[in-house]
């Protein structure tokens, strides 16, 4: 799962950009840290090159330390949290005492501060006076979102240090506002990085990998591989002038990547299973129904979770019991005791009296063992009957064993993505 | 959201654990590290000292460096990312280089992947031997959901580290089948944190937060408020010798938060509002089913998401389209015509329905307008209608307008949400 940047990552002496992420909370595992990955992404944006993210506690002789140790290998350093008013809030401190510089007041700050906070009628507390301290040559970041200020200030020369606050909303605004702007000025070569993903299905990534052996090794575009669970993905990116140009080097690598995969490719960039097949059904004006057993609604749920799939799906029914097989879908009671639940000939049945019942065009039925209990050694977790019905007596039945290692949640979920898949690429083969 | 972590923060000197997240994705800001999170998580509960957490691309020579690097200043390092097939998967031999020595194959290894593999029936493929190579020195870490193992290895005295893959499922499967004990026995100081977590449904985050101001200044146990869409947590963290005398620290605030605020907290740790309703109906020996419009088998997945719940859930009918509900719920069309699809009348008609159709206890239906188009100035996007049907004819009926600001899969959620607190608190009330 991994992009090749050698014309940037193999000189290691190559200067950079580092982020750093401040706070004890984040060591603890109480949050997730979305800052890292957000400013990540823009500065793929921005073609900068970044080699290495750093975490580290509210200790300020650790942060001291850490950035004195950055400043020697980096350009640039963007550092989130412990800009605020709490005793914890250290970063500013601990940044000067990294370079011996000193801290004074802004006083002008501390009249925007007032004057922020009598807006939010939030009582005036004196620890906020903390925020206006800056070393004498830096440049204030303003924030738009909240009272912490940011700042642009270089210590010593070739390397910036760009603070901001640890509140998601209040970082983002004010790189908007003037990071972005202040590092594409002073520190991109004028190149951006321009993805385009492609999306797979029944297919893995091993396989994949294997078949564009050659592709893995291209510099520029680089082709990077990435698997979820059942669905494989090929990041392309190129690094360009502009997007323009960027989509030319895309194009070449992207035609032979269809060419070599073709039915296996089911969509592009934000495509999901659901949405692509919505899509196509509407182009058909072809309807959609569910009859669901051990997928319990998550099919139609992946369904009716797209804006839009009002237009094809009409429902389903979930029939979990077997009481409700025979009740809401007409299944012998017979058919059940001679095959089981979990059979051919049941998941068969429940998707063409489903395709009848709700009058539809075309039907998936899924019947299986999503366990963790109820197998056997004839019929153990993991095995899954799926038939679709369609116009013209249209009937596929697939049979899934799906491995031992996988849980209840991963084998309702894989079921879905059969389902979806395999409707799609009937549809492909029957085009209107 | 701080914690005072003074006893082992303060000394710089101290060697304690990193995390070293390993992938070039992380980098591009592709996707966020929420591996480092979980495994934070973890160690804060082993009681170890975490004071730092790098991220790294996949460059051998970068990765290497910085091996060295951590080995000089920390006792325990724990790595996710590059184990698998791939050509960027480098780890295993970017560490064995930072201390010199060679990999070797374990044949046994390429025996258990070639199994694994077999029972998926995927194609074997050469690539994914690499995955067998590992320090002459290192013990193995069995992967249950995956091919590649990790190893623990102490290439230098004093100096071990962990391996695991990037996939969080995998990593996680084989953290707690393998790596706890492991770093337990060999690594914690005989102090544990100990948590319990409750969770609330019904209440925001600030209403909690401002009821219970002076237990959040607590230092053992500290208490600490989360929120997700339509739930909020406290985590009650101990610091003791054993989880017995953690569990002494923690019963007093348990027990006063259970008092303040009684049923809008449905359970603890692992508990979900789907598992705490089946619990009850199973107690009860009743059972449910549901009538689904816009939430479109959400609800259903909610519950069938959880192992047992055949015991007490027998299906559902999703009517995304009006001419399934008059069908399959006998909804009378001039009640749709009159009222609306989305509105108290049908959506309890629903409920009545499936009932009785579906032959069960207790039912839920839905009706609403998930958006993001659909909704006018009298029905705006966030308007959903829920209706309980129960034994003797009971009825109970909710209106719900989520905030313009919420997206469709947003709508979905809470409204799966309040159904199953609300079908709780009405069990509660009425107790067997």
């Amino acid at each position: 799962m991994k992009v090749n940047l050698n014309h940037q990552l193999n000189d290691p002496n190559c200067k950079g950009v580092e982020i750093l992420s401040i706070g004890t909370e984040l060591l603890l595992g109480n949050i997730v840290n979305t800052n890292a990955q957000w400013i990540s992404e823009e500065l793929s944006l921005l073609g900068l090159n970044h080699f290495r993210q750093s975490t580290i506690g509210d200790n300020s002789r650790r942060i001291s330390k850490l950035i004195n140790e950055i400043s020697s290998r980096s350009n640039l350093l963007i550092t989130t949290g412990g800009l605020g008013p709490t005793p914890d809030d250290l970063t500013t401190e601990a940044i000067a005492k990294s370079f011996n510089a000193e801290l004074s007041e802004r006083e002008y700050l501390w009249e925007e501060i007032k004057k922020k906070l009598s807006l939010s009628s939030t009582n005036l507390n004196s620890s906020l006076k903390k925020q206006c301290f800056f070393p004498k040559n830096a440049q204030i970041i303003n924030n738009p979102r909240g009272t912490a200020p940011g700042m642009i200030w270089e210590p010593i020369k070739g390397f910036t240090i760009l603070t901001f606050p640890g509140v998601p909303s209040e970082m983002k605004a004010m790189w908007k506002e003037t990071a972005f702007n202040y590092i594409k000025k002073n520190f991109s070569d004028g190149n951006i990085f321009f993805s385009n993903t492609l999306k797979f299905s029944g297919i893995g990534e091993s396989t994949v990998s294997e078949k564009i052996d050659k592709l893995l090794k291209l510099e520029n575009p680089t082709v990077a591989p990435y698997a979820n669970l059942g669905e494989v993905k090929l990041r392309i990116t190129a690094r360009a002038k502009n997007e323009f140009e960027a989509r030319n080097l895309i194009k070449p690598v992207k035609d032979e990547l269809r060419n070599e995969f073709s039915k296996f490719i089911f969509g592009e960039n934000n495509d999901s299973l659901s949405s692509v097949l919505i899509k196509e059904l509407i182009k058909r004006k072809e309807s959609l129904v569910f009859a669901e057993s051990c997928s319990g609604g998550l099919l139609s749920s992946s369904i009716t979770s797209i804006p839009g799939s009002s237009q094809v799906f009409k429902g389903s029914i979930i029939s979990y019991s077997n009481e409700l097989k025979q009740s809401l879908l007409n299944i012998p009671e017979n058919l059940i005791k001679k095959f089981g639940a979990v059979s051919e000939e049941v998941a068969e049945a429940m998707a063409i009296n489903a395709k009848e019942k709700l009058n539809s065009d075309w039907s998936i039925a899924i019947s299986g063992i999503a366990g963790p209990s109820g197998g056997n050694k004839e019929k153990p977790v993991g095995l899954v009957y799926i038939s679709i019905s369609g116009p013209n007596d249209h009937i596929t039945n697939i049979k899934k064993i799906f491995s031992s290692t996988r849980n209840r949640l991963e084998i309702q979920r894989l079921s879905v993505n059969v389902c979806l898949n395999s409707l799609r690429l009937i549809l492909l083969s029957k085009s209107k």
